[in-house]
């Protein structure tokens, strides 16, 4: 096959391609790292690079003007290599980190009556071997087995790289050993204890079976976000959560939202390298968290893991493809445990990782762990739990049942798909008032600066206030005859200028289209109408619901009287709405301390009912009631109709 | 440090080397190889070298003359670099290969009432999925868990990378598979079945639960000699060992005896240098057993494997250091089974590959493995088995008792340690007959060629002849005063020429020295010593013993009227002689077959009393007395009594 030679600019690097590959090919072989937030699908624009020269094809130009096509401007993911070409890479939007704040040294104690005594599964034995001798010459793997017998554990499942290093500590250890134990369902229920490790015996040690004294053993729980990864650090024996952090999921790169990322990784190496962006972004937490907490990465014996089905299956590098096609089939809902190693989670190599079990391909173990730690699995009344992330899942249900579906919002409210969209970090407009005289915005910028873009909350926020206000009406069409400079024909249409270009810190105006009021109608649309159709669906109404329990890191900022007025969560006292924050490394916290925990997880994702929406035909009428703002149906919500026609008008 | 230039003739390789390091390590860097028979302690000589110029020192001498050290050799395990150098490689003693011959497609029946609906554990089960409809939506690891059950196999064991393949293996076949299946004892007894593999349907499928059609299930039964590597190519269906083969272990040139690589295991990279080559070989073996029978090396689903205490260490890596110390500790004597990609066996990688079961460090599984392979663990009268290897082994006993204990016999039987000695390869001289009149020899050689050395027999062959002749007495010492110009005073003192340099094939004359006759009394003695020890501690007489099983590849070749003229074995009956050649793989191929044949080896293994012979007050006595041509005790020879004086005088 010919190749030819690819030189990016203003790094001057240059690459050897072959006639067909993509850009983006050329581009990571070159070591240059460019955001593909749509996944590689050239849906997205953001992957723009510009052709100095050289010979190559566009297979499509969608988000790229014809000015922009005549300036040189191609997709990196949609440009064919087809000759020789010089190739200008515009400096990328970099992806602000560290405006998650981590909670240092915020100690959680345990969230149950947690009971070591009972609940510890890792456990440190001191042992003391008998030397051998000629007249008592066994291997030492028996006479291990001899000393942990006199503890009661029998029959250890010894991996072979331990067995490896058997003879040698024993020998340095001079037959004073403490042994790692791991009890209870490791790879299948009630099976053999596992020997995790012999370490040095501790000069401060606990007493037999226990291990919180000079060993330390420690536990992660972690939740993989679409956006955000969370890590609780555990000590084992009391239980307790000692410190927790956070990071934007390194696949954000490479997709916004699961959808992206299943597209990116049915690409070349996608898959290989989306597992490691993801490993990559928790080795690099767990390893914060271990020091400044002063732990050592191999004093963690344990881990378990939430997240949706799509994520869960990156972190272990299964092809998620099929998640994605009707009917929508993921490879494993519920994977048995795997080893640190084999997953190449940088705890020790030998402790088990449990990834939590899920119910469906858009229903994950995030929602399951989290309806075990918001106790809707133990409530008397009708409750309805939501967790709207980069993608909204909702239960509705009792201790009695539970039914469950999923709703493709989108990531609108994450920022993305709206034109001057953002995510919630330095410099994101999270809340706009409008003067229902003037029409004139004030706004809260995120960091206190300048604005450079409007996250989910503000977006909210401004759709409710153009509503209330009525700059825009129950469709979402603005009212253009209204005499303000804020209301204008932009190159996408009508739009709202929320910040002009001067009073910004990008230098254009940040403005909201109609297009973009479309998508997030869209996205609240797709999550009430949900709502609606997990009521139908077992003969219940919506107001029946006696609390509404909302988990994930939107519900933490969420103006719950703007996002009711919008339509976007169900019209009720304010009394009712409870907010969770994670609760799917709250639930991974659980099930890292507790068997019983872990059991009714799995009790869970067997209980819940899920209806898969797009095979569902009250949806599609749900949806589009659900196509105004807040609804065609006013008498859902009184408290928008007690504001007045289109509120403060 | 420093460094310097080694540059190595002929090849005319330089590499840099740190001052302190050994030449041998040098060699290496070089991609040089160079036989350390020793394993590189300094004992055997193989390994020199000429210092053409520069800064080597000499650690140790021992072997060289000083004439040699003024020529410039050197010994490369004990030459130290201290600056710059240029050495002289010699051309080193190939080891012959292939005359090992494999017994081409000679099928062997299962050695029992094999019988495949009881027996056969790994098995091909066809499967019919039902395709994924939104009605039925279920993980593709549950529907598989679905189909399987439809046959009682449940709660199955499935490894990560089978799941990884999962979604695309099973789209790809349509949903029709077949489910390679393991049950029985994998990592536990009575443990969940496992599964191996998922393979596209065979055109020629079998009858559910079997697989002998298209699918073609295949085993392979493993011997791990110190020496020699030998392998069994099995149908699992029939039962039927298709074809056999066998090769040298490529850990030879890295010591000959199993002390010499237990000391070479302990160096720098030495494990991992000894595991690769025993590897490498194996693979070797079994490539070319796959090969020739039209089998893929992916349909060999599971392997047992025998061999000594430290060959099965090396082969997964465990170090095998305090084997040699006392009190002679391995660090196990029953491995779990692991998976043959843990251990780079190039079969199916998710293979079972069972190590049977040894006793101790110096009775390991290939004993075991023979003791049950020689019937004797369901002897009705009193049986020796012995095995004479590179080490020799040997076991007392009925169906009811089994004593054991092993001789370091030393590898004089395998030609190492004596003059002349050479293995039992192409140009060895195999037996010997000498004139009693003349005290002229005539022998036959391995290959009809001129001869190149004396391989174990021929040395067995020609003590015997010497000492029948009178050419030796009874002390294994040369009448030097005997009229014949082959008794002569050579460079180690007293020799018997047994071959002139003119006919033959090394220009020098083959000789055996009073050197190499007295480390060919102390090597059988101390075998016969073993006989004794094991006959006392039980209370019997050796004459008692009805039957004498004789395994290994040195009971095919030894001439048992010789043997039993220098002592080595005792004097019985030739009909209660039986030679059963390799009994460690047959052993190896009776487990792979039947879990019944595993559960006796691993009751031969623990019923077996092992007495060490070092720790044994009356084996030094009976040792000694054995120090003689046939032994002190004439009585116990009658036969060789009845030859008169010395025999033919």
């Amino acid at each position: 096959m010919a190749t030819h030679t690819i030189t990016f600019q203003p790094s001057n690097r240059a690459v050897t391609a072959p006639t067909g590959s993509l850009v983006v090919e050329a581009l990571r072989e070159a070591g240059l790292d460019i955001a593909q937030p749509c996944g590689g699908q050239g849906r997205c624009g953001r992957c723009a690079v510009i052709v100095g020269s050289g010979n190559i094809r566009r297979r499509s130009t969608i988000r790229l003007s014809s000015a922009d096509v005549a300036a040189g401007y191609a997709l990196a993911c949609q440009a064919v290599v087809e000759g020789d070409a010089a190739i200008l890479v515009p400096e990328q939007e970099k992806i602000e980190r560290r405006l998650i704040t981590d909670k240092t040294a915020r100690k959680v104690a345990p969230p149950f009556g947690y009971d070591p005594a009972r609940d510890q599964t890792v456990r440190a034995w001191p042992l003391s071997l008998d030397p051998p001798t000629l007249a008592d010459a066994v291997d030492d793997y028996s006479r291990l087995e001899r000393a942990l017998a006199r503890h009661g554990l029998r029959d250890l499942d010894v991996p072979l790289p331990l067995i490896r290093e058997l003879g040698a500590r024993l020998r340095e250890a001079d037959w004073q050993v403490t042994a790692i134990v791991e009890t209870d369902d490791w790879s299948q229920p009630n099976g053999p204890p596992r020997l995790i490790d012999l370490v040095k015996p501790s000069p401060h040690p606990s007493p037999p079976g226990r291990g919180g004294g000079g060993e330390g053993l420690y536990g992660v729980a972690i939740d993989i976000g679409t956006t955000t990864v969370s890590v609780h650090l555990v000590n084992l024996v009391t239980g307790e959560a000692l410190d927790s952090a956070a990071e934007y999921n390194g696949q954000i790169a490479r997709g916004e939202d699961v959808i992206s990322r299943i597209i990116y990784a049915g690409k070349n190496s996608g898959l290989g390298e989306l597992g490691t962006l993801v490993r990559g972004t928790i080795n690099e937490v767990v390893g914060r968290l271990a020091q400044r907490n002063h732990v050592e990465r191999d004093q963690i014996y344990k881990a378990t893991v939430a997240g949706n089905t799509t994520m869960i299956h990156l972190f272990l590098n299964l092809p998620p493809a099929s998640i994605r096609l009707t009917p929508y089939i993921p490879t494993v809902t519920h994977p048995r445990p795997v080893l640190a190693s084999e997953v190449g989670l940088e705890i020790h190599p030998l402790a088990g990782v449990d990834c939590l079990p899920g119910v469906a391909s858009y229903v994950g173990a995030d929602i399951t762990a989290g309806v075990l730690a918001s106790g809707l699995a133990e409530a008397e009344g009708l409750t309805l739990f939501i967790d709207v992330g980069t993608n909204g899942e909702m239960v509705l249900g009792t201790k009695d049942w539970l039914v469950t579906c999923a709703c493709s919002a989108g990531p609108a409210f994450e920022g993305a798909g709206v034109v001057c969209g953002m995510r919630a970090t330095r410099g994101a407009i999270e809340e706009v008032w409008i003067n229902g005289k003037t029409f004139e915005p004030t706004y809260r910028v995120i960091g206190e600066t300048r604005p450079r873009g409007i996250c989910g909350s503000g977006l909210i926020s401004l759709v409710a206030e153009l509503f209330i206000t009525g700059v825009a009406d129950k469709g979402g069409k603005f009212k253009m005859d209204l005499d303000t400079p804020r209301l204008r024909e932009g190159d996408h249409g009508p739009e709202y200028v929320v910040a002009w270009a001067g009073g910004t810190d990008i230098g254009r105006d940040i403005v909201l289209t109609k297009v973009d009021v479309d998508n997030l109608m869209r996205a609240k649309a797709a999550i009430y109408a949900g709502f609606s159709v997990l009521a139908q669906s077992v003969g219940v109404e919506l107001k029946e619901v006696e609390r509404l329990l909302i988990g994930g890191a939107f519900g933490k900022y969420i103006n719950v009287e703007k996002a009711v007025q919008i339509g976007l969560l169900p019209d009720m006292p304010w009394d009712k709405f409870h907010f969770l924050g994670n609760t799917a490394v709250m639930g991974a916290y659980m099930a890292l301390l507790s068997r019983d925990a872990r059991a009714q997880i799995k009790a869970i994702a067997e209980k819940m009912t899920y209806i898969e929406l797009s095979a569902d035909n009250t949806f599609y009428d749900a949806f589009t009631s659900a196509l105004f703002l807040p609804h065609t149906d006013m008498s859902k919500f009184p408290t928008v109709v007690a504001l007045g026609k289109n509120g403060r008008a």
